[in-house]
């Protein structure tokens, strides 16, 4: 989505869709907040609405009333900039506003933008193409959030109907391909959308490596598990072993056994294991725990960036509605998956590349003030929009969060 | 409520009073926890409801089918007898089953219940009884819960409607009376509706005491406050003082200063300080702090227990639809607000009577396993309903508690 | 030990009861904490120095001068009134003052005390005793805490030398002695020494009772553990049954199962468990629980109390120098061990008696600010000085401790 | 160190001045743990040598019997592969086995050493030369640790005797010096002693940057105080905001106003701040915060690398006995400081080198194991020995931590 492109259809189709998501869900669902880390889908949608208001109507819409003045307060994510906001573990306690005066407060603004959006300067629409962006993130994270949420509910409800499948066939086997590394150039161009952290465009010398040419999946996963991948110390970094063992982890997350075979509970409900498919919601330390065990390495945030420089976006995305990541097929050469299915771990620190200079103001802390204790993750999930995808762009989180839709892809040293 | 009064007319009006409580509220309320001490409104709803099921119909009624097998793990609350359960601190996660499958729940119980009770035997007139006593209790937690839920929102909702009030007037004035003591019987008589942790009736020697003849007012509390009455160790008890540090208190819960004036959040809104009404929301903990600044002394359960055995139950309750405690009118040379207001905390420890002996079955954890760390409370407040009262009747809480709707009188020795 | 029965002499020889209790023990022995709930050895033995130095050479002592200006902040157990101290949890970062200057603060107190016992006033003669009082029971608990250090250590070295003991005979049989209750008075006189806490003496109405002529022993707990006791919440208090779970209890403190046997680990080293001797080490939940399982109940204090009024001290206590509570012996168809081997938990709530009144000053945060959630205990154990023992000691604890020398006695209704 | 070098002669130099670092302290001192980062300096004396007799004596010592079978586990910090060990924040309850046995145990071992030492392989002497290092470390780990202890005690006891030093003379300013960067080689080159997370030597592309000519002082972290640095998150990184308030930091670590001046604890006592000093005992995100004030940023790990490839190690470290980081003297016009005074924090994750090997065995978790949210210091402290320093040399540490002896340089790009 280009600055130019942007139109109030534009605009409405991306606001829709963040509705359309929340189609099967009733208030009740919407209010609940599962854990600290999640948020309600409630106010994933009045967020998403205030950054609007308050980075764009606030400032370029004159005469511009709020629609409610307790709702910065209540809908502020974590812009210290942007003032005083609600405690972030406690979202879950706002039974008020209700969802209809939500949906109100969205129809309001998405009304007042309209009428922003026929004027627009290029550097208001520049800040509309980052809030679309910013909506796109919070489509995954609200999906994200209320399946953490569904997952703990003993009725094991399934937020949309699984489509048809075909049955299982055996997926592409495990091949290597070689780049030769050198001087390169990753970030993000000047020119189109990219966030602050994804800049600005340098060189990086990458020494030569090879790439598997698909995700690790299930499959290899219960080989892992089965070589005593959960109890063996030796595979895991210090901090993951003690993490790993507090919690009791014993497979990802999500899996659970029954009547003798494994399931894993996801957006379409509990499913038996298709051990074609890619391995998904594991840390960054069973990842490297896994690469560990299997010879191999994660690899770093530009050997995956580089390689999908020139291709198009394709993959398994929210488009597609699939909603559970699925088997490479088996008859491409080529590197496969890079796009779509898990968003995969990165053994890269998420750090400020050389010359990094955030955005100024609030949006400044979008992401440069989160550049500590958290990995880099590429490619996107089948539950990651489209539009939101390229090469530059930088995904993060803490090493032992696994909610996500994350999964891993081996790499090695030649 | 006697055994021999129950009626299904008795039964419908209980069951229809708790819906009653409510009607204000949205699925989006009720679905909510707000701390692991409280519970969901639709929680109390259900919970209330398998009570019925579980301790009736699967037993008294032939051919009764559950309404959903997986309520029972839903709704029990802490029945070890009864099978396993959720998570208490997990109630909140529970969007499913719909408030409107609840409330299926609740018509499909009281359907069969209705048939039932035409043909009730003794023994089972006995168990329903006690369901509905467990659900006036209920009513009384549901509006505590949906308080502590609704203090925490930053809109600051009622859940009801303020009832139009008089002006502040003097409040009756502080005085004492004298009670001789003795051996003095207390606990319940074996006849008539009583829990078993009120017996068996027994004699207690009681030495001579007095009591003041009203509950602590907000007044006094700030007077208490105003001589740095949360600032001194040495009117605490040790754990108290300890509690009290770590959680910062400075004034009764839902207190707080606005314009330079003190409030009180409660179930009709942020209203101002009525200085001669109870004092109401403080912990064991502070009413003991208080009693010592004061240079006096909370009363023993048993104290307050024999000053009530001769009097009808009467007072700001349930029933009056006030929301709130009422300053003790002037006149009166009584002992005033003996039944409602406020809960007063006692000095005694929850402990089991010479001779007590549990319900058998289930219903013996209804109250035994409880008796530890707690303190006793008489009389019952301004939301417990009156058919719940009765002289014997023993509350009880841990002592750094104040969600309820507690408050003291004082007392001394002689 | 009356007040008129002090002299420089009964001084001299608690002091150095106390240092004697120190001899196998190094400096480093004596310097650490091996949790919040105890105390270093040095420590104890400082502070009990800074008891005589505060209370009364601060105040009888003309131009006394302090020790060390640092100590009272150092050594100040819990007294709000004697000022700011070092925190409870941190005593063991204290590796300075050394154990010499500790054991120079000592002679240095003691000196200056022998001069102010020549010409002590009652007054002063009382908190002599108060002080001595005060120094027996650190005696108890600095054997209790180095004990539990010493448990901690892989090494599990001896504390002391284990007396030699004659091989298990068979103990004395189970029975029940009546009581017929009745108005009885409890309490402690006015005359005589005793806690501010065990006073007045007053009357309590006692309904009949029986009570078990002996401890509960090692051989009947493990009758409870083998039929499932650890396992059944039914058996258990809920704070109780909760608290079991979180720590994984599984059988009484400092036992541990080696070469298909049990033992427990005491003052005198890992020791084969003697099924005849009382169990030692349980807390109030465990012995709540157990007294469940065998269909009884904890005495309630008074019920033991009134047992003793009559009898001289006399029992397994410290100046027999076993270190282990012992079996009762056989013959005897008394009710037995009523002091010494091990403190008895009663039901009783740690409450003030009517007309409580603290000590004046300082010393009024000896006892009286305890007084909620935790349990009374009586008796004394095989570690208790004998002259600290009398009928209306009230020793108290919280129910989920269990370090002390702990144990119980069955009682039951008639 | 080169490998060629050891002798007998060399393995008693370090072992003899471990020992000297401990003189003033006394055994009480030194059994001691103050927080669970840290360890009693006993723990460290055992530590080093159970090192050598694990990894040396075990494997190539015929007939070598160990000195005590129990002190494996006591004194394995973190070597799964070398068996179970007694849990790290539990080190402090081992007042057995005595100072004196861990004394006796050095000796033991360092005899057995003196003879293996003579006939001594080449792999052997790389053994041993790792076995230097390590308890080169833990000569600086030991200093650390016992100051931490020692800051924590009311009486502020000085671990050294503070050695004269000039008054406060004006320092060097602060200057620039250019870097143009390019690609340069970095890591540990395959001869002489590195550890293996220093390997392997590669190409790193750094872009051009300059670097301040000396190390951030106590002065400009005034000023950056005086200017609400502890007060506004704008400057923080998010973790380090939210650690910064739970913490309640306001200065650096050991700092302390007294009659209106700032002091620093540290192993010389408490001294008064000399502005011209670096600012030591700052935390990562501290150090980061103030970069961010200062409109600079933290270095990178190799531009301080590229820095002293060519210089020699000089600076204040151990051998000058210093026990403070000194002020960069005016004169120099180079970048000084880049040996000791104070590990520098960079903005470099700990992360594995291309091509990155763990050593086999049990020393492959020496340094591996770690390299996950950790960042990397460089040039060493005053109280690092000057034989552990080299250009290549990473030293890791969580963001939040801040006991060792820690400063920062600005950097900033082109």
């Amino acid at each position: 989505m280009e600055v130019s492109s942007i139109s109030s259809n534009a605009y409405s189709q991306v606001r829709h869709t963040t509705e359309g998501l929340t189609e099967t869900l009733s208030a009740e669902d919407m209010v609940v907040q599962s854990m600290a880390d999640a948020s309600p889908v409630k106010w994933h949608l009045g967020h998403t609405t205030w950054f609007f208001e308050t980075f764009i109507l606030q400032k370029f819409a004159s005469d511009y009333r709020r629609f409610n003045d307790t709702f910065p307060f209540i809908f502020n994510s974590y812009y210290e900039s942007a003032g005083e906001r609600h405690p972030r573990p406690r979202r879950g306690v706002l039974t008020r506003p209700s969802m209809q005066q939500v949906m109100d407060y969205r129809r309001y603004v998405d009304e007042h933008m309209m009428a922003v959006l026929d004027r627009a300067s290029s550097e208001l629409m520049s800040l509309v193409t980052v809030g679309l962006h910013h909506e796109m993130q919070h489509q995954e994270l609200l999906l994200t959030d209320v399946l953490h949420l569904f997952s703990q509910n003993p009725l094991l409800p399934a937020v949309m109907e699984a489509p048809h499948r075909e049955a299982q066939m055996a997926g592409a086997s495990l091949k290597w391909t070689l780049n030769e590394g050198g001087v390169v150039s990753v970030g993000a161009e000047a020119s189109g959308f990219s966030y602050d952290c994804e800049g600005p465009l340098h060189t990086v010398l990458l020494h030569p490596f090879r790439l598997a040419n698909r995700l690790t999946t299930n499959g290899e996963w219960q080989e892992f598990m089965a070589d005593g991948g959960y109890k063996n110390p030796l595979y895991w970094l210090s901090d993951g072993w003690d993490y790993c063992q507090r919690n009791s982890w014993f497979a990802p997350l999500y899996w659970q056994q029954k009547d003798g075979g494994w399931f894993q509970f996801g957006l379409d409900g509990l499913q038996p294991i298709n051990k074609h498919a890619p391995v998904c919601h594991v840390s960054f330390y069973e990842a490297d725990a896994f690469a560990r065990w299997a010879g191999k390495r994660l690899p770093r945030e530009h050997e995956l960036e580089v390689c999908v420089q020139d291709e198009v976006v394709f993959g398994n995305l929210l488009g597609e509605r699939c909603w559970r990541p699925q088997a490479a097929t088996g008859a491409n050469e080529n590197v496969a998956q890079l796009y779509g299915d898990v968003w995969e771990w990165t053994q890269s620190a998420y750090s400020p590349y050389p010359k990094f200079s955030p955005e100024q103001g609030a949006l400044g802390e979008y992401n440069g003030k989160f550049m500590a204790n958290q990995f880099v993750l590429k490619g996107g999930s089948c539950i990651t929009p489209k539009a939101q995808m390229r090469s530059s762009y930088r995904n993060f989180f803490y090493p032992h969060q696994r909610w996500q839709f994350m999964g891993l892809r081996l790499a090695e040293d030649i």
